[in-house]
């Protein structure tokens, strides 16, 4: 009990870093308050819904509607905040590492249940974990971050594939997920602290553009 | 018999509208006469096909081909009228606000026959009306005009609360119907008449780009 | 047996030619080893992935993940060779050609098995063969290339039309696999030698932007 209450906590804490990453995102590109709430919303709740469209599950919004509600108020109480953007950005940032250490476990978790492949399950909790911020950037019209530095994806990549790994080697399917949660998180920390990120690939335009 | 044919002809007129605002982007860009018919369809049938996924329901369309048909030819028509483009933005906003009052309201029908919650189903009413132009700003390498500017969006969200309201205290689903399309309708062209816009949010960007 | 072998060959030397333009643009915009990746599964199966949201039948490589798997390997080997980049790209827009070919025919079946109608068959060719492009330049932030010029998206148009007018009169679903491939094939292969283009339509930017 003790575990799942941590878990909705965790849950929160991401719903609520995602919705005002987005927010702060819209603020840069000075969309209006709507913009602000639906870039919160897209965020948060659109690599699980990504993952239940590709997994042909309910998407999870349709029957608890909560999520996107509270996505919608934590975005728009970012507004009045605005000013304090740049202090905030360190903060919202080790919030977000929660957010996408437990989105990518419960994505993880949830493929498996449906019953995919090992390789399956950890593209749904990568997707899961990164496809809300990929879509934030896309709307604001710019190369999304998560592909062009920082160790983001990886950091998923790691904790969904650790995932997969402990359930097949037979560890409790709670252990399991508890121990994804700590590596995603761990190495986003750690990445966000000391500034790593991945090696980038230069190409020179072609004559197409 | 008489209100279902209106509504049929509202719903050619938004389709038509809807076309050809993607194909003025799309000219607007050069893109080619497929990219046109392309960005043309996509306005017109974007919204409803991502309600439909969301929904799990078949997508429309699919099995009543016409309305991509119709959008294509309404967005090639375009072609030849092209050096009209400035004089006709007018009458296509006015074509355009009957198009997203009519899909708002059909949507959020179709979400509530399918037996979601009403949060849900005044999502789905906007998911209809905007996300086709939002597609169509992001295929245009732009930050999407519904998200920075005019009262669109919301006219929307208006719309498709009120039909979830007017349903929730008895009014009879027809009557329901009409009244959204009415909200809709007249605060989008009052926006359009009176140049409404929502509060716009800035914030410094960081030092992430 | 042998015809079977030669479609798998050609897919899979469409998966891999996918994968590595989804690479190179991926290194034209200077993104991570990780995004590099990301961009080349997103090539080799976007198309696929929402053809099958579409139709509402299983997403394929959820249920055959080694597509995933070598557009991934295909996209990271294409890393070291990166330098070469502008004298490969003749050869890869060759083999780019032949998966465009044999995914629009197979995309095209996949839809006419589901029991659509012969417009959204067409509709579902097109969709399998182009949209993993699309959705490649919009997160390179870039005005999709298939939009703009080159007889890209038409061949594959010519293709799946054939296919579905072909099996309409009659032909068996095999022959007329085999000619939808090579009518695209042969239309884009030209295109490409003869730099064909599809015309533009210029509209003056609006007030709006």
């Amino acid at each position: 009990m003790a575990a799942f209450d941590l878990l909705i906590s965790l849950q929160i804490i991401g719903i609520a870093a995602f919705a005002v990453s987005g927010a702060l995102v819209a603020g840069e590109r000075q969309m209006d308050w709507f913009g602000v709430m639906l870039l919160g919303i897209i965020v948060a709740v659109g690599g699980g819904t990504l993952r239940d469209l590709l997994l042909a599950v309910p998407v999870f919004w349709t029957q608890a509607s909560w999520y996107v509600v509270m996505a919608a108020l934590c975005a728009l109480a970012t507004i009045p905040f605005a000013g304090w953007a740049n202090r905030v950005r360190r903060p919202v940032a080790i919030a977000d590492a929660f957010g996408l250490a437990v989105f990518v476990a419960l994505g993880t978790r949830k493929a498996l249940e449906a019953g995919t492949s090992g390789v399956v399950a950890v593209i749904m909790g990568v997707v899961t974990g990164i496809v809300g911020g990929i879509i934030r950037d896309v709307l604001a019209n710019r190369t999304p971050i998560i592909l062009r530095k920082e160790v983001y994806a990886l950091a998923a990549l790691c904790g969904a594939t650790l995932f997969v790994f402990a359930e097949r080697v037979g560890m409790q399917a709670d252990y399991a997920l508890w121990l994804s949660v700590a590596v995603t998180l761990t190495i986003r920390i750690l990445a966000i602290h000391f500034n790593w990120s991945v090696p980038t690939l230069r190409v020179e335009p072609g004559d197409q553009e």
